[in-house]
């Protein structure tokens, strides 16, 4: 019997517990947040990241340990790695957690970038982003800059914090690939997800039935970023798309909200490869069942029965109470063509409340 | 926050868990056997079935009760219905329990059964079936009978309890049919399964790609109990199909081994379907996504990496410890092709060790 720890008890680690349950896995997370969502599922262990004797307790319980979000302390996570196996590798983490160095690791692997600097705006056309280097998820810690006052209310509300200039990209849309690595090296790959966002949040994904001509692409540089990290685990990693090309704008070490859809899209979930990976088994087949989609549900849930009421959704809550902004859950659908799938789609989103 | 009591903590109630929680549904196990295979996902109280305080105490923590095997005695469902709904009605447990009240209740709704007895032998040809009323599952307590001394040896095994003798039914093939029916008494019916036993167990359960002809009949039949029953949830029937009639063999009340291929093989898995029933919630497309298939993994589990190295595969353990005879997983697939699919089953088949 496999018992994976998780660093992390959110919506993700809860997805991965109903993945790998089926396969005879077991599940302990790890967080310092009590009754998170995975942890209705599952032992929580409820402790700080700095908490070594925990930490080491944690470790002896387990055969694994992998994370559920990018922010966990590396120093936690190369802790536990004198006790057991942590993948993905802490590298992974260290090189995701600040964006200067996650933009120079991309660079140094020749994967296009939008233009970056954490030397302030010298050279720099406005408008550009700034941004915080550390701890920025879901639109939070950046600033689109335009001119004097835009740059001086920004530098107010990040005082104190590293910062880093990055070019303003006038992309056509975002687009991200998940894929996973298994121990032995193997590597398979989701189909690319078209993503669509509000207020900074993701808000849809769509996998059209063509096969993006990006693929290939997108597919050899996730490839170079996983042998550079010797990675094993699920790896998303967003692009923006310009002109026929592709730059990068940030990794995930991780499962991602993006990848969602797999759930019932793919033959095998982004969620089940993940904890196959963990547990040293062949990789699952990563092709899509037809043109798939997944729109969140943010800050309130529609009534389940609505939602319910649409033929061939899927319904996906996180068992979290409804704030402002909060991924709640999500939903969704899997069909033949894209026209069928779009109907669906839109109706998905007439009930979705945008707050 | 919708909770379901659920009478019974085996596989089905685990499955039943893994649909649900999705839904946003909280679950409460109820079940004598300590760490059953649902209790490793939701509470489980631990008591017998005529331990009455302790079903009050239950029917007071959950919104509605349902079951996971048919043979909960009917008593402790009718007395859990002075405080909760208890779908499906007591009266399916009831008709489901004994194999005499179950024929005759099919015959009186005009739906062909074998020919059957509760008066011995008298007038009946060798080779027969004899069979206890209760109890019966996984072709335990019955014995074909073909001449005298086979039938002294039965009555010795079956001594002291109950029987029914059935006509023995030269049949081409076992197929059933699984419906689930809505508290509004909305209906949907899941394509006809092609059931293989070994050694009386359930060995694979098939979907062709093909609608069955019969399938019209058989749902006819179904919705015909459904209604008499005054059904809420999931009900599966078993049939003999021979020279193009369908016999019925016996009823479950409950989700079933021959459902399991719904949980990849169809829009809403049968688990699904059976709570958002308990929950009145609308009922989801039974509607399958190829040809599907199920093999159950009976005895013991051969390793896990030699199943999930078969593409497209989906494994399902129950988190219990082998025993001969002992249903202890399932693995599923689902095909474009009818000889793609079989291809695949071939492929589980080879691992399967039949003890």
């Amino acid at each position: 019997m496999i018992t994976i720890g998780v660093f992390g008890a959110g919506q993700l680690g809860r997805m991965l517990t109903l993945a790998g349950i089926p396969l005879g896995l077991r599940f302990r997370f790890y967080d310092p947040v009590p009754n998170s969502p995975a942890g209705q599922l599952a032992p929580q262990v409820v402790a700080a990241y700095d908490d070594s004797p925990a930490l080491e307790r944690f470790a002896s319980e387990v055969d694994v340990i992998t994370y559920e979000f990018e922010n966990v302390p590396v120093d936690a996570a190369r802790f536990v790695e004198k006790f057991v196996p942590v993948f993905p590798p802490p590298l992974a983490l260290e090189k995701a957690q600040d964006r200067l160095v996650e933009k120079s690791f991309f660079s140094d692997l020749g994967i296009p970038t939008p233009r970056f600097t954490a030397s302030g705006f010298n050279g720099f056309d406005v408008p550009a982003v700034l941004k915080t280097r550390r701890m920025g998820y879901d639109g939070k810690g950046q600033f689109i800059v335009r001119n004097m006052d835009e740059l001086s209310f920004a530098m107010t509300q990040l005082r104190g914090q590293d910062l880093i200039v990055e070019e303003l990209v006038p992309f056509e849309r975002e687009i991200s690939i998940v894929g996973v690595r298994g121990v032995d090296g193997a590597v398979a790959f989701y189909p690319l997800t078209i993503n669509t966002h509000h207020e900074g949040i993701l808000h849809r994904s769509v996998v059209p039935v063509q096969v993006h001509p990006l693929q290939g692409l997108a597919e050899s540089h996730a490839r170079k970023v996983m042998e550079a990290l010797g990675y094993v685990g699920v790896l998303a990693i967003e692009f923006f798309e310009l002109d026929g090309q592709l730059l990068v704008n940030e990794m995930a070490p991780r499962v991602h909200n993006s990848g969602h859809w797999t759930i019932e899209g793919a033959l095998t979930s982004q969620f089940e490869n993940h904890v196959r990976a963990m547990a040293r088994f062949p990789l699952g087949s990563t092709n899509p069942i037809g043109a798939g989609a997944m729109v969140n549900l943010i800050g309130q849930i529609p009534p389940v029965q609505d939602i319910l009421k649409i033929e061939g959704v899927h319904l996906h809550l996180y068992g979290k109470s409804p704030r402002p902004g909060r991924k709640l859950g999500h939903v969704t659908v899997v069909a033949g063509t894209d026209d069928l799938l779009m109907g669906k789609v839109e109706k998905i989103e007439s009930l979705v409340c945008r707050d």
